[in-house]
């Protein structure tokens, strides 16, 4: 059987991974981002033990030649916590050497 | 070569299929649904040719047995309007026989 | 009312925004390459009117720093053949300028 | 810091986030579901630590009312392995109550 510590950290994994794949593409720009922020995080929010998301779009870095362009990692610092019976975990996704970086920030 | 009627068509179709596959599967609730709402329209607002999107989302259609489920076109209506070239062009999707129906409702 | 060689259009548009909108953000390299471009045109080829899909996913193009990558329209032509009604569309999508255009080749 | 079967555990969970919603919407029918399969094992064993997925499309469950219907957790069972650092975790994903039920099978 799997710890409840083991338990939270996939749950944690699951909602990066849904948060990411579900929202890379998506049309953005400046003017667009702060609506696709909320909506990042109140969709997330919805699964379950998942207590909290915070999305910051990095609008000074998005490529606008177009006019727009679609959210990638390289454009997106996501903190979440989760919490399943008790153990909190906080994990974080931001850029590594050129790779969006999701890890474990802490177990508690 | 296309006219400007056919290019406004395609356009049209372009904003819809985006619309549809980049935020079905999405988590929504009542209480995240006019958050989705909204990121939905100012995103694809963004693209080429696009000058209004209105999608309203059916909150009471949602299934909340779990809490939350995932946004597919059972529970969401969309319209559009697209101008290429000054043609205008108004499309949209709402359910018809149990099937995400988009279409064309003036071309002008 | 629109025309059949409208309706063929905007068909053939969300072929082309689900395509891109649905697979965008998939991991991919090299050696995955050959069976996510089989998916993508046997998934969209389930679609009305939608009489042939292909797509060539440019793995010499891809970044293959971290082993794969995701996709987007940067690494990805497609051509399509959507058949409505007696009307035949032929939409292409290439890179140019940057940004993945997609484009009525012919309508007939 | 996380253990190495913490880390395990997260791990898992992003690349079941990721198959689900990356993959979530797709239009299948019974004859693609094959390709399907093999490209969602294919792109997801590209991500980093996982060492293999299973896809099962269920086909015989899927609506093929209008010909295809959209890929959700309803119609796919789900099994993964990841290795991370020497621990090895199991995951699966089928349908339990009406809600696509992701878990951990083993960590070891």
């Amino acid at each position: 059987m799997a710890s409840d510590a083991q338990q939270a950290c996939f749950e944690a994994g699951i909602k990066f991974g849904a948060l990411y794949h579900q929202f890379a593409g998506t049309p953005v720009s400046p003017a667009s981002a702060p609506s696709l922020e909320t909506a990042i995080e109140e969709s997330i929010e919805n699964q379950p033990f998942c207590e909290g998301v915070a999305v910051d779009i990095l609008t000074d870095r998005l490529d606008v030649e177009h006019g727009y362009t679609e959210l990638t990692g390289e454009y997106m610092e996501v903190e979440m916590r989760i919490d399943y019976e008790g153990t909190e975990v906080v994990a974080e996704m931001a850029m590594q050497d050129g790779y969006p970086l999701m890890e474990l920030a802490s177990v508690e």
